[in-house]
């Protein structure tokens, strides 16, 4: 499971065993004011890794998340289950350090590029939160479709 | 813009200049048992280059436009201004040619990885709705991020 975390950017934890480091993203107003975050206040964020396209899962952002990610070289998300901040990774160690955040046409989606902490973005510990396919018997965390021949984006 | 396209399957156009051919999704009951639609009927589904990796879009899709995606190997979605099915690129040209259908680990969002026709998803003709980033100014469909810079996805 996630960590939940309503930590401002002040309590992030120091760099840790990966050696990555955070690199804020410099936005303006003017960006933020492009977004169109839903009825909920909600907008769908999807996470993928920087390095080999592989589409990671995907969560929701707030403007308070968004602000907060975008200023902390962090994802941040808001739980709609638990309805509470989360810092990705902040408990399990799978954290996840942003490298671009884009945002589609209609300015009702935005698309992460990160680097992957650990052995990835899913809580089954899966590397992808996509491990299952229709018409796959095999899919599963643990099944056939591994980090080596996961399916959802070509390496 | 998109098409608005409210016929049934066996409606389809036959395939068309790119020489793709659709090939239904296999699936099973139990598997559309897994998927958790919102609220609103309704669960995200990011659609991804099969070849590269790029996620050129976002849609959302009811019970409806998954089961004529997974059975047309077309993808379908519901169009939330329109209140309407849609086919992608039924009318633009910009077909996609469906090749796999993840879920997630929640079964609440949807993953696709489609051979992509003519020159992308966007309705603006950038090939990725994604063509805007925070803090790059150049961002645009025919900014500096063109299908061969295109961050969205690296590959």
């Amino acid at each position: 499971m996630e960590s939940s975390s309503d930590t401002g950017v002040g309590d992030m934890a120091p760099p840790v065993a990966s050696g990555r480091v955070a690199a804020p993203v410099p936005f303006s107003e003017a960006e933020i004011a492009a977004i169109r975050f839903g009825v909920d206040g909600l907008i769908p964020a999807i996470v993928q890794d920087a390095g080999d396209g592989t589409v990671l899962m995907i969560g929701y952002m707030d403007d308070t998340a968004l602000r907060r990610t975008l200023s902390s070289g962090r994802s941040w998300f808001w739980s709609r289950s638990r309805q509470e901040y989360w810092c990705k990774g902040e408990t399990s160690g799978d954290r996840q350090w942003v490298r671009s955040v884009h945002y589609d046409c209609d300015g009702d989606a935005l698309l992460l590029t990160v680097d992957q902490d650990g052995a990835g973005a899913c809580h089954t510990g899966a590397r992808s939160c996509f491990y299952r396919a229709f018409g796959d018997p095999g899919g599963g965390p643990d099944g056939d479709r591994g980090v080596d021949d996961g399916a959802p984006a070509p390496g």
